[in-house]
């Protein structure tokens, strides 16, 4: 046997290894000054690309009026416990209501935080006997509430239609034989590469496979569909998702999430998510801050067509100047470019200091080996300005790394400090 | 096969079948009104026992000002994303530094949320060739934590050493046959009936055994030990415990959690949590919230001083008045009493409306069958009035218990209204 402390010492996991290198540049850098699309990076102004913060409410001056007032009328322990044992209040039905009227579903339920809120629906919906089939590029939530699943699961290839009916077919193998459902989860934007969800073919097997669909609507709540109500607006199938879930830490620039569905399913989770029943509510100040925002979200089309215009001016820019932006049909913007770990941080290194864009990184193996993407968040706060500006600093590092530029630069490094990455 | 909506129509689920009876008023109630020991229920003032706030803070003039400044300077929104990728702060790790201070451990780590924060923390320390050795009793996120576990677990009959011993026996068996070590965790108080686990003696079986401990001091942080400084201050073997985890939602009268422990081993959880790597910091107003919290704790050991004056007046005059507060040794207070969970609901509306006593309630199956555990927890804010008139209270709803009062009206209720509940 061993001692589980000397293997961590010996083994800091997929992004620990690159610590002593990375931490408080390429992991963990922090940003100063007021939020918003210029801040600060150690000493300079750089335009900031990944607040999440679609609509860019998070420096509106009502919602900073809100979250003051409520914070100083509540403080921020406001409602005491549980939801259930102390932490009910109006305001919290209230925002409740609104939510569901917003996303046009009967009910909706407030949860503390988006994760384990996630987690906890996917454990209440299913028991040992039933089985979940999902996309196997899913959020970390989702993945972690279907590892709490005791019975089957099947992944199926990433938006791929014909992968998932040939899991389902398998799922309704095995559950015929259990006894069981079938729960099908899927997301309506992936975050990574910005593709929706294939909602509603996915709503179409309906009439051939017997299943519930639960969908993480993250990064499409607020962004998506005619009147911001998410990708089931979008692709007109929002009947068919049968529990809708969305995290207020985008398009609402908060933190906390929400449920939305029929009345009595969402009252059954009401009274199930174990993250819910034994943690505490979420804040006061929280809630009547959403209440402000969802207001804005519903008075002010305005930010959404801003958003928009701008997510087309930065794509097509983009595409206009030849790079590769994958199939995004939303406001995720990826760039993927080809190069190794190293020149990733040496082009984000020189993006972030002699052009002052501030953009995170994703290398292997979160995305194929020798693949590099930088991912872009437009919000309604970039200016024209801004966004030439970073077209105009794309350009340039493209530019630099197809001729070679960072890769000396990382044959130097190596040579020099004699530094290198345990491939992973 | 089966729709799994049909199977949750007709199993709402341990609380859900209570729902109609009992929500909004037994299960989800609104208290209403200024946080504080006195609070709104259904229209009348009742004295409010469920805070978790032991030392008061939550009203702090002091603190309500520091919520409400950086709400005002920062809003709900800030800092963005994860704490990897936009959400670090000079605050979050100057928060950081003085909870590892007041702790006496090197190092610390804050969490979004205690409870995803105390998931991930177990599912990044183990291996699935680990094993993982925690008392029956541990709160829902340890057990959901356990549950992510690929490996083997074992449970130990709660607070017994004889029994801990003997399972880490079995473990230390199977983590020598696949290479692995062994996870004890437990809680520094158990939240229901106040003990506090049996740490000093836990950590005396290390000379025995290796293992590694974690423990969740979620209601001994600020309570417990000399400066408050939790379970391991208290029984003197902080140096003992490997992983130390307390959230902010009892004495910091907030949300969100920590982690304390050694310098490499904090390092490694600040880049391997699931729940923190994958979604938002924890908000600044907390941060900074937190801070001010923490200035008090250290520098008004009198608020302490109090909640303890306090304690010891509402359990002694309980056990004065013949009451069983079972065998806590810790701020928590249980009232265990006799009775059926018809009477236990009709006892606690006597309470709440005849007298303005507001407790939570427990019974079959959190507790044993035939047992009603009513739960108080004193806070340094509660007065000599309202340990008294709570005291009278009880003197007066135990009389009527014992008389067979609630009984009758048990009886009267089902025959009159055909109320029935499925055993569960």
């Amino acid at each position: 046997m061993l001692d589980i402390f000397e293997r961590i010492k010996e083994n800091p996991g997929p992004l620990g290894q690159f610590a002593d290198y990375g931490e408080g540049y390429f992991i963990f850098p922090r940003l100063e000054g007021p939020i918003g699309p210029r801040m600060q990076f150690q000493g300079r102004e750089v335009i900031f690309w990944s607040a999440n913060d679609y609509l860019g409410l998070c420096n509106h001056p009502e919602v900073i009026e809100a979250d003051a007032k409520a914070a100083a009328e509540y403080g921020m322990f406001y409602p005491m416990g549980a939801r259930a044992m102390s932490g009910e209040t109006d305001q919290h039905l209230q925002l409740e209501r609104e939510l569901a009227d917003f996303v046009k579903k009967e009910s909706a339920y407030l949860l503390n935080f988006g994760y384990q809120g996630m987690v906890s629906t996917i454990d209440a919906l299913v028991s040992r006997n039933d089985v979940i089939v999902y996309d196997m590029d899913s959020h970390a939530c989702i993945v972690d509430g279907v590892r709490l699943h005791s019975g089957k699961r099947f992944t199926y290839k990433h938006n791929d239609m014909a992968s998932l009916e040939k899991n389902l077919q398998r799922a309704t193998k095995v559950a015929e034989e259990t006894g069981g459902g079938i729960l099908v989860i899927t997301e309506g934007v992936f975050g990574m590469r910005g593709q929706q969800g294939k909602i509603k073919e996915i709503c179409n097997l309906k009439s051939k496979y017997q299943f519930r669909l639960l969908v993480d609507d993250a990064h499409g709540f607020g962004t998506l569909g005619e009147t911001g109500a998410g990708v089931g607006e979008e692709q007109d199938c929002n009947d068919q998702i049968d529990v809708y879930f969305s995290t207020f830490a985008k398009s609402m620039a908060g933190f906390g999430a929400f449920l939305a569905g029929d009345k009595e399913i969402i009252r059954y989770l009401k009274f199930n998510l174990r993250s819910q029943i034994f943690a505490k509510s979420l804040t006061m100040p929280m809630v009547i801050g959403g209440l402000k925002r969802l207001e804005l979200l519903r008075s002010k089309p305005e930010i959404k067509a801003k958003l928009w215009e701008n997510v087309y001016k930065l794509q097509n820019g983009l595409k206009e100047r030849g790079f590769n932006i994958g199939d995004t049909n939303t406001c995720v913007t990826p760039v993927m470019m080809q190069g190794t770990p190293v020149e990733a941080t040496l082009l984000v290194k020189d993006l972030r200091e002699n052009y002052g864009i501030f953009t995170s990184v994703v290398v292997y193996p979160v995305i194929p080996k020798g693949m590099i993407l930088l991912r872009l968040i437009p919000t309604a706060s970039h200016t024209d300005a801004e966004i030439n500006e970073t077209l105009a600093a794309f350009e340039a590092i493209h530019d630099k790394l197809v001729s070679g530029y960072y890769k000396e630069q990382e044959q130097k490094l190596l040579q020099e400090q004699g530094l290198s990455f345990k491939p992973i």
